[in-house]
């Protein structure tokens, strides 16, 4: 790929802006938490892997600013940064995943000095990036091999390079099926009202000249209709136990219009997108984000002044629209209850 | 209503530019057949009942600019009229339906001098205006009895006052309901490319104080799966014999969706939209239009320079993901093939 999502560098995390995308490449420097928790929450970083390294990282940063003479005074600001990081964003469990596991690594070192346990936070969280590129490949070697050749893929929203550390998880399995040699071709859904699709897929994919078409997020139906899809492959922000999905507003309708015209539909996520504390997806948190996104576009009004407007960001795709779950161990399908949880047992 | 779609005064064709709503209410002035025709290629005007008015009193209009010294002459030149305005938009069936029953005006009268057809014609595009107005108001009443007291209705695109003489055809369903006080509430699906539900459907319930909430066209489903939405209606631009509707980009996935939460689907739509001519909707001819639609939104490029886009602007909703067809004359629901043909032999 020849761009890179997040990256810590000399003490600071290095994001690529992609509120300004595709128009502007440009990559803005964070030096405190609370400017990267800001970033968060205003999408220059976005997709549910992208956003747990970007809060690991936040973190790393935060611990560098806290002023402490004990563990537990360390520790207790450490939490406070975990706090702001953690309410940017109440969909994607990968932030909360990203949380957690800094903080697990400041409590399991509480005996070293504070210097330590900061750069041991700050490799963790590099971990986390690296960690998740060969995750996201290994998620492009399992799809691929569901992908026949020549197929027309579809995929929503961005779920690739730009939402994780690269390569991507639904565009991971679109890569590998190219790297592959199988002669695919994607459709992009514009997805609305962020249009991560058009924005974002459509560039890292021209980027790395793989076929690319975009639509409009309600073509999709038509194009299946019409026998123009093979295959779908969607990312996912948070996963519960019986396989339910959240993921960018659309998903649900790609999902069912994927059944009635029998194409498969696959999720691509990392095993950090599971939430086995969640019985069902029922019980995942729908982020409701601000009506302008919806009325305007780059600052103009594209609707009455005034209008009522709802804006969830996400839905939940039930298990029984979903063919299978890709993820770095493997491809479940079927009982997703038993099988998630036997992954995560591994 | 507080607005006039489209109207003849003073021999000129006057139409509200739906290009510039909502920001601006401009009404455009029309001397000249061409100008009319650029009009509905350009979609000042757009729904198939008022492209079908604004084809008839584009004909009206070039009957005026004809010199011809003997009805041939004449007719061979109203027919040339007629193809140019007939080039414009290939799917709503309005259009051809409006420009077929001009010329049966002036065949009737060729024994008349012409200035004499000119009027006829003249009066034969008022007309066709006029009683859109009352059919609409007969669709809003049959449809209005289909709605139960407080119910939330989803729209898709703009089958409205705008995309008829007034009144609307699915917006006249919504219309008739609110009116008869059943506390109903609307949401409109925004509509890309074109946003007609954005920028027309929620600007024109607004000014009617009818309670409308804007949403993505991709919120639909979730809306319909959260048990949000509790009927469907949307208009329609050509439904074949056998029931299937061409309709706005989108249509079809809301029908589908709508059957998969057991929420009705209707269709509004006057009988001048029936082609029994056609079998199904395999047949109905698809506009497809220029991509910087998807690309660009009031100029502003929204997707990467270069990329490839589809931009079907109507699908093909199956007859049997309808719930029922509501027409001027009642409402159409199973047999589609022999109800249909009962309803125009009536």
């Amino acid at each position: 790929m020849s761009f890179r999502t997040i990256e810590w560098r000399d003490n600071k995390v290095i994001m690529i802006d992609q509120t300004r995308l595709p128009a502007e490449e440009v990559y803005n420097e964070y030096t405190d938490f609370q400017s990267v928790a800001q970033a968060i929450r205003g999408m220059v970083v976005r997709g549910a892997p992208a956003i747990g390294i970007a809060a690991a990282m936040g973190v790393a940063l935060g611990a560098r600013e806290i002023i402490a003479d004990s563990f537990d005074t360390f520790y207790r600001q450490l939490e406070n940064v975990c706090d702001v990081i953690g309410r940017t964003r109440p969909t994607a469990v990968n932030l909360f995943w990203g949380l957690e596991r800094m903080k697990r690594v400041a409590l399991q070192h509480k005996e070293l000095d504070l210097n330590s346990i900061r750069e041991l936070l700050k490799a963790e969280a590099i971990s986390i990036e690296t960690e998740d590129l060969a995750i996201c490949k290994e998620i492009g070697r399992h799809g691929a091999a569901l992908v026949k050749e020549g197929a027309s893929i579809l995929t929503h929203c961005n779920a690739g390079g730009l939402a994780t550390a690269g390569y991507g998880t639904a565009l991971g399995v679109i890569r590998g099926a190219h790297e592959a040699g199988k002669g695919i071709r994607v459709f992009a859904d514009e997805t609305r009202p962020w249009l991560q699709g058009a924005r974002l897929t459509a560039w890292e994919l021209m980027k790395d000249s793989i076929p690319v078409t975009l639509i409009s997020d309600n073509m999709a139906g038509w194009l299946m209709r019409t026998g123009q899809i093979d295959f779908c492959v969607v990312g996912a922000d948070r996963i519960a136990a019986n396989g339910d999905t959240a993921n960018k507003i659309g998903t649900y309708s790609v999902a069912v219009l994927a059944k009635e015209n029998r194409i498969p539909f696959y999720v691509a996520a990392p095993i950090s997108t599971l939430d086995l504390k969640l019985a069902n997806g029922d019980l995942i948190p729908i982020e409701e984000r601000a009506s302008e996104e919806v009325t305007q576009i780059k600052g103009i009004q594209i609707a009455p002044e005034g209008v009522k407007v709802r804006n969830p960001a996400f839905d939940v795709t039930p298990a029984r629209y979903i063919t299978g779950i890709i993820t770095e161990k493997g491809v479940v399908r079927g009982d997703y209850e038993r099988e998630l949880k036997a992954l995560v047992g591994q």
